[in-house]
């Protein structure tokens, strides 16, 4: 019961690191000796200190040594040598006995190698502890090490009636002020918005964190560490106005375009990038009635920018194409209590789907009120034919 | 403290009745003495002993006397001769000497009568104990006499996008089974379930009670004391089958059509009528696209019907056009986790909704899961354009 007890202690220190450490993972970690935390320690920005190493700096300060101590962290350490030494290395050098983790790394390249280092070394490991817990910590993360794409959390805002705007466009606001400022919350959270050229050319939106709760500084620090998240808009004809707000805002912007528009549209690009843009290359998907980029080569790329977490918020189209392509992990929709009518534009656009088998069958995990509205979360279960089909036969 | 008590148990008392006095009020009754109750009643069917009357009945039946003995009734007792002689008489006529009563009766024309025949006779009166919780004993009841037209409540099932079938018509099953038996719960509470010839033509329904849980019989007495809900079908031209199934299960079916119809169609309405229907003439509404049979005259005639609780279980263009004309007092909605697409049919038709100013407001009174769906019961709060103006100058 210890060992859960200093394991809960580093989650929650990991925790500290929930606005800031992309693209790295959140990792804590406590020292404990004679049933006494020595030292803790938790990762905050990439290229600054690993958890443990943190740790160890502040025995280091107080002038303690580690020998014979206990290390708890949420992740096994590190083998590797990145843009810090390996943390293996570290704990053992400073005569760490034992290592308790909660997870091993979820790569698979380096993943038990952390482990093996330290009892090669002698030192006592012990893996599993509170690990559902540590996973929490690092769902996108886990998803793009494990399935070589990020995790996509896919947000819409609708009336009680699943209306997105009025027939002729119209939407501010469908929801309140609270759900607004919730929504800021999952931005920060999230190391990029994904977004589709009709939502630029429609809305002209910012996507960035404006609510002083992540971007007040103070004492010359910002609060909770927020980075901004990056923007990246699918655009297949490259329509993107070289004046979008977007591009006129601090952080990265990417746009995504066909392959073909590399050599037809080089001025555009240029024009684009001398504004800041990002602008990247995907093949082409053919659909039966459209052709758009590939969302899977779409998923590849942004794992490849080593996004762990992407904050999906398009249109009907797109976040239709996403769900029915398999690639939304979790819906959060903000239900206002109000009645828009059959005119009215709708959550999704899901091609094909004609017959009540064939609908998005979903696992709502949460259902709670945000100011005046509330906030679904679900998670989409079987999304294509074949696994609806293995669904009909259980 | 001690009043209160004893009205609680009285409108304990009264919900014996909740499936089974329609048209009559739901009206417990205890009577104390020297800290006791010497007798309880409660009214179960109309035509049958009033609630003050049972619990008389039970006094006499123990042959124990009422002199002195304080009586705590959910609802003014009546001085009017009905059915029964008034019960205001038949408490003097017995000695008692104070009358406890949460709510005096909501008919204008005979509203204070009780209280003040009793007063008359020198019997103590305090009314307005538990008022509140007695009121929603009676939602429907009060709303007749007060506003001349029954409670209305919506019934609607849909996916989370806001759906209630596919494209082309199938819709079986939105929800689970245990949804679709709480739908039984609706029904069996409600005085008559009111539904458009649409509905009937597409879906051929039933629209009664089937659960065993308000059908079983059981030592020759039916469980709650239920009744079957009359059916109101709107049916402008005429058009129910005359092999309709619902026309061919116990209870009474009203079919309501447009007064042309009474000269222009004799033999279908004595068709219809030789099946068990009741056909009742209603005068049209114009409306921009269509004509229909006046809502504000279905109402009055429900009313005059003495339907207290209508339950509303109709298609998108009906329900709508009821929630626009003001008519749905409140809507419970069925959603359950799945997507169906923007293809599939909506929730409302709502006509001439162009604006997010022009959208209904919802009250939402609760969410809750029910089986593997959720139950959402709102009070639409303001539907005119003339009330959304008012809104705007708040």
């Amino acid at each position: 019961m210890l060992d859960e007890y200093y394991m809960a202690k580093a989650i929650s220190l990991a925790k500290k690191g929930w606005y800031s450490t992309h693209p790295n993972p959140r990792v804590g970690c406590v020292l404990v000796r004679d049933d006494e935390i020595i030292a803790e320690g938790w990762h905050q920005y990439a290229g600054q200190g690993h958890a443990e190493v943190n740790a160890l700096a502040v025995l280091a300060k107080k002038n303690i040594h580690a020998k014979g101590a206990t290390a708890y962290v949420t992740l096994e350490p590190c083998s590797h040598f990145g843009k810090t030494p390996p943390c293996s290395n570290a704990l053992i050098e400073v005569g760490i006995t034992r290592v308790v983790i909660a997870m091993v790394d979820p790569n698979p390249l380096v993943s038990g190698n952390g482990v093996q280092r330290l009892q090669e070394s002698g030192v006592k490991v012990k893996t599993g502890v509170l690990e559902a817990e540590a996973r929490t910590l690092n769902s996108g993360f886990i998803q793009r090490m494990e399935s070589k794409r990020p995790r996509v959390r896919c947000k819409m805002a609708m009336s009680l009636d699943g209306r997105t705007a009025m027939a002729n466009g119209e939407s501010k606001w469908i929801t309140s002020a609270d759900a607004r400022e919730d929504v800021q919350r999952l931005r920060a959270e999230s190391s990029v918005i994904l977004t589709g050229i009709g939502t630029i050319i429609a809305d002209d939106p910012s996507m960035n964190v404006r609510s002083h709760k992540y971007t007040d500084v103070k004492d010359g620090v910002q609060e909770r560490g927020m980075r901004q998240p990056d923007r990246f808009i699918l655009d297949t004809q490259l329509r993107t106005p070289t004046q979008a707000k977007i591009l006129s805002l601090p952080g990265k912007t990417v746009i995504a375009t066909a392959k073909a528009r590399q050599v037809l549209m080089q001025q555009k690009i240029q024009d684009l990038e001398s504004k800041g843009a990002n602008v990247l290359f995907l093949p082409i998907q053919k659909r039966p009635s459209t052709s758009s980029l590939s969302l899977q080569a779409t998923m590849s790329l942004m794992a490849q920018q080593q996004y762990n977490d992407v904050l999906l918020e398009a249109g009907a189209t797109l976040t239709g194409a996403m769900l029915q392509a398999g690639f939304v992990d979790e819906l959060i929709i903000y239900m206002a209590p109000h009645l828009m009518g059959s005119e009215a534009r709708g959550l999704f656009n899901l091609t094909g789907l004609e017959s009540m088998k064939q609908r998005i069958n979903l696992n709502i995990q949460d259902i709670r009120a945000v100011g005046e509205d509330f906030r679904i979360t679900a998670k989409p279960v079987l999304v294509s034919e074949s696994a609806d089909k293995h669904r009909d036969t259980r």
